[in-house]
């Protein structure tokens, strides 16, 4: 029987560990590394590099590369979380129970970690030396899908959107499409990653892919219902913000059990659109439903 | 008669040319991509990407990649310029005679458009399609570089110096540090990518990166020269604001003239590092030189 919270902890263990391994070994212990690790270890749930992986696994078996591709995408996700929090952009003084990165240091310091987290990341994709399984075309085709989706044509034009939209009223289509860019490009870049690496064709991608779009989409309505039914001790911030930033969220506009159906129907077609792999997906058939119903 | 002048514009509308193009032909032209075009296209000396294809020529015929992979140092550059003179780091108001990015747009979208130009230039260089003549691996050790010289043991690194030593006293050796990192990684960066792009040996890009750090430094000398001597109109931003701020500067730690003769020293450096190259290199020799003198 698979047990998904065993297989979380097994790769948390494993992403975390690299990413320990990659800033200890630096001879640069300095305040930038300090605000780094920070942030990069202060307890995040590892999704975007277990879908990586999970994706990885459902198409065969995993090379390493993916394990450090997998971190890569980490770092991008710490950095943006950094600069969101900003006090120019969402001014949040707690980020996973912890004093957000410019609380603990300082607004430069929080600016230059999240720079210093998003070309790490690229530090990263550029040096892995598994070139005798993996070809170097591979890892450039990497690189340019993990860029683009957290560009200004993905994830900040998703931000950009999010600031722009606060205090005003937002479509369904405006709404979606926005999480599409702020959260949705990354991990599906997540699950191209993997896939890649580990020698997937283009009809896996695709419904990879089409995964990906639906649990980001599914990940962001349980967001926003836990921001309103969630418990703060457990989720690790204040709820009731978006409400208090008159946000755009899915039950402001369809109200908490329209929101709960639609996370229910994005989950059905991720489901569907795994049909074409074997019981190698399982991980990310039970990471969807997790998504759904998960409690932080 | 080589001609500095129009070599040097002769390439910086090459440069402005693709840069143009890049953001341009985005379906995409919301306010980000008119913070990032803003900062981009505000008239920059473009000496990194010169640098750049002015090593690619001292070495042999001059591949296309080159020049694309010119302008995305050149983002780079502007990126770190944007975050270098936001309110939290130097609080600048004006960058190049003209408003700094979060002065005309705000402080949200400026850090936002610095980070959507640090991802555009890993989106480029993994992007270029000229796999004909050059390997993917080769790409992927320009991308391996310059992301190492942009990073936190580089340039974010001398940065965090910078804003860490205002109002305290410096010696010269950390002086000279905190500058190799803050402006001579990338610089030299600059030169390694265009000789690994033109097929340079271990050796001659060896030379080229002595005469990156020598000119690198140089450059920062007449910066804070300057800084006291220059004319705030042709540089395009006020003069005298080290001082005001108690900025280490070389004046400040060895006086003007000494300061000088330390600058031709650099420049000598430089050009004795390419006394291994032709005439082929005749316009990084001169550029040593412009270094040295420039107005702004």
């Amino acid at each position: 029987m698979f047990d998904l919270q065993s297989y979380l902890e097994y790769n948390q263990n494993k992403i975390n560990n690299i990413l320990d391994v990659c800033l200890d070994n630096s001879l640069n212990q300095n305040r930038i590394v300090q605000a780094m690790k920070y942030s990069l270890m202060a307890g995040g749930k590892r999704l975007r590099p277990i879908l990586c992986i999970a994706s990885a696994e459902a198409i065969g078996p995993v090379p390493n590369a993916v394990l450090t591709a997998a971190c890569a995408l980490e770092m991008i996700h710490t950095y943006s979380l950094i600069h969101d929090d900003l006090p120019s952009m969402d001014n949040d003084d707690l980020r996973r129970g912890k004093p957000t990165c410019h609380n603990k240091f300082d607004e430069a310091t929080a600016i230059l970690a999240g720079d210093a987290l998003l070309t790490l990341a690229f530090q990263l994709l550029s040096s892995i030396s598994e070139t005798n399984t993996i070809s170097a075309d591979k890892y450039l085709e990497v690189i340019y899908s993990v860029s683009r989706a957290a560009g200004y044509n993905g994830m900040i034009e998703g931000q950009m959107r999010d600031i722009a939209s606060e205090g005003l009223s937002m479509s369904l289509e405006e709404l979606e499409s926005m999480h599409r860019l702020k959260t949705g490009c990354l991990i599906e870049a997540s699950v191209i990653t993997g896939a890649l690496l580990s020698g997937g064709n283009v009809t896996q991608i695709d419904h990879l892919k089409t995964y990906a779009n639906n649990i980001g989409l599914a990940f962001q309505i349980t967001d926003d219902l836990l921001d309103i039914l969630g418990d703060s001790v457990i989720i690790g911030k204040k709820t009731g913000a978006d409400q208090l930033r008159k946000k755009n969220t899915y039950p402001s506009l369809l109200g908490i059990e329209e929101s709960k159906k639609l996370s229910e129907i994005f989950i059905q077609n991720a489901l569907q659109a795994l049909n074409i792999f074997d019981k190698k997906s399982d991980p990310l058939r039970y990471i969807a439903e997790y998504i759904m119903n998960r409690e932080k």
